[in-house]
């Protein structure tokens, strides 16, 4: 039986839970590839704590290039994380012709271009399944099952730590930080949140979506982008159960005649559906293509064994083509033509608008007249109980372009009769 | 550019679906595989019949065999169905030593291990990848994605006629007859409808999903199969709603410590769960691993071009294979050791139950007797409102043995407080 040896850079959450899989699932592996995947090394600064995974004499070491260049290594897998260290190894060992597996989302969203080019000019390969999704299939799906297919929407719920906030927020209708300081002490959320809570995991996420699907490498610092920190109340996800909404911090990418809309922001999506029934950590993407109607691929996100399985799937998958002497080159694609991407002013969406009135004759008449000024119209409005003399109006409005809809807040937020920020979150409806 | 000659069998449905796919999206798969993949033949008995694709003049003729056997030809695709001649054309593609893909479950759901091992012995591959839930990609996860892992429970809502006709029945609360004849008049049902609503239809994909899982091929003709004919009431349906749950026609599939469950049954599932979720003709597969949480697929399951979609990336994924010069030979798996059914009188869940009872002192102490003496424990107990002297009584058991249920259910029918047949269905909780 053909040996593939794996060498594992990173000996964290998800290395460990690499380690576990290639050693408690050798067996299975065997009867499904018909190859025995042997784990040959694992290099970690940190050699000495226990990560409860009982690892052969030897395999242990602190230093990465000797994992890279060990001549019974023939795949690499890179868990390190970030755009450090874990860029040079992971250019290391593709320049030494070694296909290199990785979860490294951020690594990829940023220098993406780079590294696909360098695989390829190498002629090996870059396997990276993990770094959207976790144990879900999304990116595997988009790069074979979907391959003959035009993308023409995609939705993701991406981010475990905002997904669980945003149920705990409905469950308990309880405020955005008491229930980010809840989810810190559980684990479920970071010291440092911003990265998710702010959306940018989820940006780096989208930015490898629109990637594989449109074959073109988006800037992600120019990206429209908004986390659910300082953008979604309590009442606002309340108001929206009340109407047969959930909000879900969303990675939007939509290919229209006039260019590719591509941003994460908060958004309403109906409850009954797939993609309103994904909650707490869980995740999922949401896929429209011009064949294929809407698919959908739910699970873990994140997480030490969900994770390690889709790393050790595409380990499998590598081990299957050197085994047959051969690299499929499953790169990036390229476009054919440049992708132009649609100003974020020109998106259309229906809308969930509050607004913080005064309780007082004329106070929505200078509202709507304001709307429908510019051209917004509303399918519906709910008159909420007013406090202080301010009453807070709940507002669903037709399909409308974004900057027409921001233009009449604008112009709303100068009216005599406003009170506090008007909120607007864009209502996204994939159907079943 | 390296250019890959196609070939169909079967111009049908799908086949013109493929046929589509393979002209107007030819760009996008040069993009995405490097590779020319270019339709060279469709044969069928019907040349005549048009089926809404253009195709390029001398593409279409009526003799299979000059497709199989055509220089120019390297992938065979089978899209005639059943296991006539399709099975000789498929064995003659093998034998050939062209790799042939296929959406056959009949065929590879009874003459599975056949086809692999003539694969296998002609160095050659088969794909099949639509054969099981049309557009999505659960034959694909079990082989790619999951492969490092131990699969240990495999839930399939597999059938868009009968997730159709159970959807319908919920909403319009109309009976079986009613519901299958309106489904038939919108072509969601065929006019013998027996494959699909007697379950055959869900077992012939069930039996291909355990292969994947567990390596065996299983004796579909000794399997548990009901349907969703004669089992399934609206009333129950109703009934179910009212306390939280679903009825689905599931493929279940779990292993455990005294051997594999592989079963089709009607069965409750949680309403606001992601399986509830799924309705009308859509599919889903839910599928839970020793490293993966639960994950689910869900999409279209039938129809032209979701259907159609999955094939071409079958087609996709085999040119790449032919022009990397190797066969990657991805067949079924084998299992080291034989597979044990577990008998289905072993398999415990919890249950629904529906009994008709005298409206009299006593019944239903006689009938909670019978269930205690045979170890059944209720944990809820509805009546309802009585009718002719009988009164219905819905019950939800906890776990139990099948067989002990099945003995009290008898033992109840023989009571003098007894009216109708009593109803039983078990619950699945797959959790989120």
């Amino acid at each position: 039986m053909t040996k593939i040896g794996v060498g594992i850079l990173g000996f964290g959450t998800v290395g460990a839970g690499v380690a576990h899989g290639l050693l408690a699932n050798r067996d299975i592996l065997r009867e499904r590839t018909g190859l025995d995947i042997e784990l040959r090394k694992i290099a970690d600064l940190d050699i000495s704590t226990d990560r409860g995974v009982a690892l052969p004499p030897g395999v242990l070491t602190a230093d990465a290039m000797r994992v890279i260049h060990d001549p019974t290594v023939q795949v690499v897998v890179e868990l390190i994380g970030g755009t450090g260290v874990a860029k040079t190894f992971v250019c290391e060992a593709l320049t030494a012709g070694k296909p290199v597996v990785t979860a490294n989302k951020k690594l990829l969203a940023e220098y993406g271009a780079e590294i696909f080019a360098l695989a390829a000019s190498h002629n090996t390969d870059i396997y990276f399944g993990a770094s959207v999704g976790g144990g879900i299939p999304v990116i595997r799906s988009l790069r074979d099952g979907l391959v003959g297919t035009k993308i023409e929407t995609v939705y993701g719920i991406l981010n475990g730590t905002c997904n669980y906030i945003l149920t705990a927020m409905e469950q308990e209708g309880a405020p955005f930080d008491a229930v980010l300081k809840k989810a810190q002490e559980l684990g479920f959320a970071e010291a440092n949140p911003t990265l998710d809570v702010d959306g940018f995991d989820t940006l780096h996420k989208a930015a490898i979506l629109a990637a594989l699907a449109f074959g073109f490498s988006p800037d992600i610092h120019t990206l429209p982008c908004r986390g659910i920190r300082g953008t979604v109340e309590a009442q606002d996800i309340l108001r929206a159960r009340e109407m047969g909404y959930r909000v879900k911090l969303l990675a939007i990418i939509k290919n229209t005649p006039d260019g590719l809309e591509l941003r994460v922001e908060p958004a309403l999506v109906p409850a009954a559906s797939m993609l309103g029934s994904v909650s707490g950590v869980f995740n999922a993407a949401m896929v429209k293509s011009d064949m294929d109607d809407w698919t959908l691929f739910y699970g873990r996100g994140a997480g030490r064994l969900p994770t390690a399985a889709t790393v050790v799937g595409d380990i499998a998958e590598v081990a299957r083509s050197l085994a047959a002497g051969t690299c499929r080159a499953v790169t990036m694609p390229k476009a054919s033509a440049p992708v132009a991407l649609k100003p974020l002013g020109d998106a259309v969406s229906s809308n969930y608008v509050r607004l913080s009135l005064k309780d007082a004759p004329g106070s929505l008449a200078a509202t709507t007249s304001v709307f429908s000024k510019h051209g917004v119209s509303i399918r519906s409005a709910v008159q909420h109980g007013a406090a202080d003399g301010f009453a807070s109006v709940v507002l669903l409005t037709h399909d409308v372009r974004r900057a027409d809809m921001l233009q009449a807040l604008e112009e709303i937020r100068t009216l005599p009769c406003a009170g506090g920020e008007p909120v607007c979150l864009s209502i996204e409806e994939p159907g079943q």
